[in-house]
């Protein structure tokens, strides 16, 4: 079965070598002034248009963001994303559920982190399996679409756990679903004491200015 | 890594376990005349809503469903799916993302299988894991809502292709998110040529009659 005593030995090398690339990469970044934000949720959350969004936006107000994407098949995630015209590379992962640091490492080849202000990673949708793989990042958000159901926190509490701050997208959709706001901060923050919480809507740009700002406030420029 | 020999091999010896208690699964349920229906999807496709719909329809139409419904955590999908007074019962599985046979053989502990017409399995919400684990099941359902992007059967091969018939969830929504209906069918053929595809929604009950027409030509009765 597959929690065997074998299975878990082999795991937790993989992990260990994963926190090691990790954590090499994590100091590439601070030495190279860059702020690093992995993205994880379910699949169909939103995190392409909240991205192509957000890099649109950060090029609009003179900054210089980049973009991973991950996906299991398919570079269409990076062919929309490269509309924003930031640097944008597409990680395809096969069978993998989830991005490894040996896989950012990989696909940061040849680019110059110094020319570069903000590092978006965009995991695989899946809200089991990126919980466990450090990429080296500063910053976790794990989004949440008003379509999903307010419950979602409740069913997957080791991905939102493993996050530093929760996103909750379409909201221009919440009225149609009948979303519960109270609900789903109550279950984000019973999993997660004292996460933050935005609301926002890539699509009509509602909330996008507060998460601007937000990202604006952790950049120190000269 | 994750991708060498050694992980391989326990890959491997994990599923042929699986297979074997899947096998003898299936030529269980086939003794005792029932016929098993799994669901996969990504959190917040509507599986659960789905569900409770179709054990709530049969049982009005005189027949005797039952379900097993997989999550990470909490057992509120069992509690919701019990309104329907079908039998049900939940399988927590920790941090693992997906149901596997003896899961499922475990679950069925106590049930007189011959006092039932309709077993249904809802997965865990997770659009890769689930793939690779026959769970002896008669059909495999993949749902995608409308809010999820016509996109997902492309990034998402693998599983679209184990699954025997795809539902399409939300319909209700379609409008409000622009659904594309041609290049959603279009996408899920391109991976899985031939697949019927259904459109539906539980909150609106349309296309439901369709879907519990073809439940009840699956099974005999004299």
């Amino acid at each position: 079965m597959s929690t065997s005593p074998r299975i878990v030995e082999v795991r937790q090398n993989v992990l260990k070598h994963n926190d090691e690339v990790a954590r090499a990469l994590r100091s590439r970044f601070e030495q190279a002034g860059i702020l690093v934000v992995s993205l994880v949720s379910s699949p169909g959350s939103g995190k392409t248009a909240f991205l192509e969004k957000t890099l649109t936006l950060l090029k609009q107000a003179g900054y210089r963001p980049s973009a991973l994407v991950g996906d299991l098949a398919t570079d269409n995630d990076a062919a929309r994303l490269a509309r924003s015209e930031a640097p944008v590379k597409q990680i395809t992962t096969g069978t993998l559920c989830h991005l490894e640091a040996a896989m950012v490492e990989k696909a940061l080849e040849g680019w110059n982190l110094e020319e570069l202000d903000y590092l978006f990673i965009e995991n695989v949708g899946n809200l089991v399996c990126p919980a466990s793989y450090d990429l080296g990042e500063n910053l976790r958000l794990v989004l949440l679409s008003v379509t999903e159901g307010e419950d979602k926190p409740l069913k997957y509490p080791t991905i939102f756990n493993s996050a530093d701050l929760a996103v909750i997208t379409k909201l221009d959709l919440a009225e149609a679903v009948e979303f519960d706001h109270e609900a789903a901060r109550e279950n984000i923050r019973s999993v997660r004491p004292g996460m933050a919480v935005m609301e926002l809507s890539a699509k009509t740009g509602q909330g996008m200015d507060h998460w601007l700002g937000f990202l604006r406030s952790k950049i120190a420029r000269t």
